[in-house]
């Protein structure tokens, strides 16, 4: 039996939905807060609390950086969201959203040793989010923009950005651009190429790949060979105005002028990078026939990709990256949030900048390349330690290096200090597990 | 020596502030967020985060209420603070009171099993921070005001009450109120009264005080038995108009229409709560004789009462309570306010009634009499493990009572819940200092 086919994907869904359902119930809620200092008993609230917590307030009163040194922020950011496109599930409200932000900041202490807490807001406009993110912002050390639709996303991230000296990253822009450029790196090693010698086709002009042909553009590639296609076909002068962001970079685009579709952007294109809508069918074996010799193809969306790997590869694609973790080459953002928020709390960074995304990505493809590249093996697992220390290190050093840091350390201060948070979360969690402090899931896991 | 004298205070307390400085740095930060699930691995990521979590979302989506089921927000509230009225520091802002609401943050999980985040927001306005309130409310199953400048923290308060259906609480205002009520209860035990026949000067009228007369006046009391006290010394329609609230008050008190200072006001009196100014010598031990046979005293300033409890005592108080540990009677809010979240929570009440504070109340004096009421036991001690427990079923059964909760649980469930929640604190401290996961302090605790 085909393991994709409709029916049984249905019930493996429905199967998967169950036991979400039950062990969300079991925990009811995925983080909490527990005591990060000593207390040993009541006489212990008279420094954590008043009159001795008074001393460390009027530090921080006299110079607003001593925050980093007896408070929490600097290992804190904020998942913050509006519910108005989450997962593939749309605009369903900040309570909604709660379970995913929760989600993510589960990840981000699992994987980077960062204390993320979601905070899901009912601010459904631009004015109102970019008030709530400037309000917010003494008690954290960065802030996550996660599922927020588009256009406002960008004004929301571009306006924070400018308001705030605390790094505000949106995931589904920034953090997706990055793992895609760094699998994009390795896919060009693989096949023999330079990316700036490459042209590239971007399915789909939403955040995410507005953001790739961003970073693509920044790191040296004429913008002119990126072909944008989007529901009407390969966008040009004539689509828009839809936002600055996206109208300017599509005005740089297309240097060739080409008009018509998806098939006639791919004609002798070197990478496909498709962000568009669950397949499969959105790519067709026509398609990736029209590409260069042996092309590259990202078919990133999710639950189902563009088009089966399987499907690409026998159309000539040398290598095929998706969004799942049952194929070869998963395009996660877990591969770089954790790290990237990680160095740039460990140096105290101002913000997060185009470079510190393109160390971000260098990183994580040089742990790929370590273990040794493959068409099948262009990003490391998920689950790879040495993920997160070495994202965070790169990341550390080029805030440095960038004057964005208020913290200068060494490559081995930042590695040791990443490490050891990333350490801590995995003992905190063997402990737990250990000591019976975690709910028991009904049934096995999936 | 003796131990008071001012030049032994200072050194203690420049002592003190070193100890807090090193322990504050040595922990950077009171509070982390853990997971409160299972990972045994990256698979669990597909329930916790996608796919599996769209599940729990949708059910959100279709049934608010839902997120009490699959989220922390049953669990989790803000200590919401735009850190203008910090402790006895005033107007440092956001990030400086950091620290205290961390510390509070620190003392709900400790005592009532509560996950409180510390939320210190730039929102220097009534209409900003009501914004921000009503922005966030959809991440928590409650808030706590916290060290917000008077008139604004009243109406702050009161808008929030009426737009949010979670509870919304001024620990400055009813958190203390709801203490020295249950103080006041016992007092007047001892002292063989009952409070509806008592005299009352309330000193200072801030909102504390103001809260103490609204809980007497709910209970009973005629308003016109109580006189209050501030600057210009005996308020009366003459002075003002300062808030609605004041106002209100104000014009239903001093029945007799008194007139002068302190003195005055005290004649005959049977109880002076202060909450005024730090002391000693505030109130006199001439102040004190001119008040009723055997009479009752709360100076509650810190870290000095308006008066030394033995001049009180030698002028003739039956009973002296203070805000501090290091004396008789401490009336301090840690008694009260993890129990009442707790209770609330439990409960998913929609706010916090009156008569869920007198609920509270009555709880905590009922604790204290248990151990056998004496002149210098009129409270519990801040650490005593019966205190959260028998406050948070109180508080849950009297929102059952008023139709407020959303659970409808029996007395031995809301016990059970609560004491779960409040042991799962300290077996999770236990565990963390045995297992040497948290920081080394420098020094010994004072």
């Amino acid at each position: 039996m085909n393991p994709h086919d409709d029916d049984q994907r249905k019930k493996d869904a429905e199967k998967h939905y169950r036991t979400a359902l039950a062990w969300h119930e079991a925990c009811r809620g995925k983080q909490e807060l527990f005591p990060r200092c000593p207390v040993r008993g009541n006489a212990d609230f008279s420094v954590w609390y008043t009159p001795g917590v008074a001393e460390p307030c009027r530090r921080i009163h006299e110079d607003p950086s001593a925050a980093y040194t007896y408070t929490n922020v600097g290992n804190t950011i904020a998942v913050l969201s509006d519910g108005s496109r989450v997962l593939g599930l749309g605009d369903i409200g900040p309570a909604a959203g709660l379970p995913v932000m929760e989600g993510k900041g589960l990840i981000f202490k699992m994987y980077g040793g960062v204390d993320a807490f979601a905070l899901c807001v009912d601010a459904p406009t631009t004015e109102a989010m970019v008030a709530v993110g400037r309000a917010i912002a003494p008690s954290f050390g960065g802030i996550n923009l996660e599922d927020i639709a588009s256009p406002r996303c960008f004004d929301i991230l571009d306006r924070l950005r400018a308001e705030l000296d605390i790094p505000v990253w949106h995931d589904d822009r920034q953090g997706t651009a990055t793992v895609i450029f760094a699998g994009l790196m390795n896919a060009a090693r693989v096949t023999g190429r330079r990316l700036e010698d490459c042209r590239f086709v971007l399915l789909g002009a939403g955040a995410a790949n507005l953001a790739v042909a961003e970073l693509l553009a920044f790191t040296g590639v004429d913008p002119g060979r990126i072909v944008f296609v989007d529901r009407p076909g390969i966008l040009g002068p004539g689509h828009g105005p839809y936002h600055p962001l996206r109208d300017g970079l599509v005005a740089r685009s297309n240097g060739e002028r080409r008009a018509g579709g998806l098939p006639e952007a791919l004609d002798g294109a070197d990478v496909l990078v498709a962000l568009a809508a669950p397949g499969p069918g959105i790519i067709t074996e026509a398609h990736v026939r029209r590409m260069a010799k042996d092309p590259i193809v990202f078919a990133c969306a999710n639950p189902v990709p563009e088009i089966w790997p399987w499907e690409a590869a026998s159309a000539g694609a040398a290598v095929v990256a998706t969004g799942r973790g049952d194929f070869p080459n998963q395009v996660n953002n877990a591969l770089i949030f954790p790290g990237v928020f990680r160095g740039a709390l460990d140096v105290r960074a101002r913000t997060i900048s185009q470079g510190m995304c393109v160390a971000a990505a260098e990183a994580l493809a040089a742990v790929a390349a370590t273990a040794g590249l493959r068409p099948d093996r262009l990003l490391p697992a998920i689950d790879d330690p040495a993920v997160a220390p070495a994202v965070a290190t790169a990341v550390g050093l080029a805030a440095i290096g960038e004057g964005l840091a208020r913290l200068h350390l060494t490559r081995e201060e930042i590695f040791e200090k990443a490490t050891f948070f990333c350490n801590r979360s995995a003992k905190i969690m063997t402990m737990m597990l250990r000591e019976g402090l975690m709910p028991e899931l009904p049934g096995a896991p999936d």
